[in-house]
């Protein structure tokens, strides 16, 4: 098992976190919100450890749950602070009604966060098609992911069939704005009959 | 059970028209191309049949099973012929390398389709995000689906489910943008390792 590092401390951050834990991750919090950060810390439990915001997260993987507005902003913050790590985009750029994007093809939130990373950080998309009391319930369920670098991605896909989740890779990293509109998806499907206790998967 | 118009004479259609006549639906098909079409409905069998290209389609559902390249096009031929009908769009406006669309939001090919169909017919997008191969295959799927018209898509489930099919609503018309970006995702994930004979889910 490893460290996972979350930046957030939402309610992604809560379902990730508390699913990494749960199966045996150590799990470090990053929020501006420092009180946010301790209380979903000692939520988690499982020894998750709070970390300083901006500094070099312990974790190899880096789980950036933040809202999708502040994504590029936060890893900017943390600049270099994330050489080498894999940053994981979870967001979903909704309009304000959820039936849109206010991202475009090739400028996805996981390409504009891969624009302003270290070089040698690598940006996986993955968790945005997925509502976190689901992630939470802690039943097998598939995650659809995408990426531009193998090794990253091999990576990701370990940590998530360690927390009993079977990962689908959808392509490259311009795949990640067709995971965003799939999170649009989702949140259709979900509104009109299938609830938000619903989930997309690859059969 | 019903009688199902299909335009167009290729792969999708004969899946289609193949799963309708095989669990009780009358099919009719329509093409440009007669030799093709008579060849499909002498495929399909069940007593499928040939209508005029243009003509009014004898079922109260029209799949316009052509490609997206064409799809406006059709409906614009047939005009005052499709009023009243629902008309399901199936179409995936893929770029060559099917790595992203040529449409745009707000002008999916279901909402171009709508614009140049008669006051009175009614657009549902559905099929795109299934494989023909996995349609002809006659196993339980799920079928992802959108439309602005609650009676059109209340039949397009009915007959869905006739198939032996599990309709999924998505929303509104608005959301075949969104279908699109799906049938993007299942070439991914397809591509990724899922294979070919894979279909997206709501679980």
């Amino acid at each position: 098992m490893s460290t996972i590092s979350i930046i957030g401390s939402g309610s992604m951050a809560r379902a990730i976190g508390t699913r990494a834990a749960r199966h045996g991750h150590t799990v470090e919090i990053l929020s501006r919100n420092t009180t946010a950060a301790q209380e979903l810390a000692d939520g988690i439990g499982h020894g998750t450890s709070v970390g300083e915001y901006g500094a070099r997260p312990s974790g190899d993987i880096v789980i950036v749950a933040v809202l999708h507005q502040g994504a590029v902003e936060a890893v900017t913050r943390f600049g270099d602070a994330l050489a080498g790590k894999i940053l994981v985009d979870i967001t979903n750029p909704f309009t304000a009604d959820a039936t849109g994007l206010v991202s475009t093809p090739g400028h996805s939130v996981a390409e504009r966060i891969a624009a302003v990373a270290p070089d040698d950080a690598q940006v996986v998309k993955a968790f945005n098609t997925i509502f976190g009391g689901v992630i939470e319930r802690d039943e097998p369920l598939d995650v659809l992911f995408a990426g531009g670098d193998a090794e990253a991605k091999a990576a990701v896909a370990g940590l998530l069939r360690s927390m009993g989740m079977q990962p689908r890779d959808a392509g490259g990293l311009g795949m990640a704005h067709a995971l965003e509109w799939a999170g649009i998806l989702l949140v259709g499907v979900a509104s009109n009959g299938a609830g938000f206790d619903s989930a997309l998967a690859v059969v």
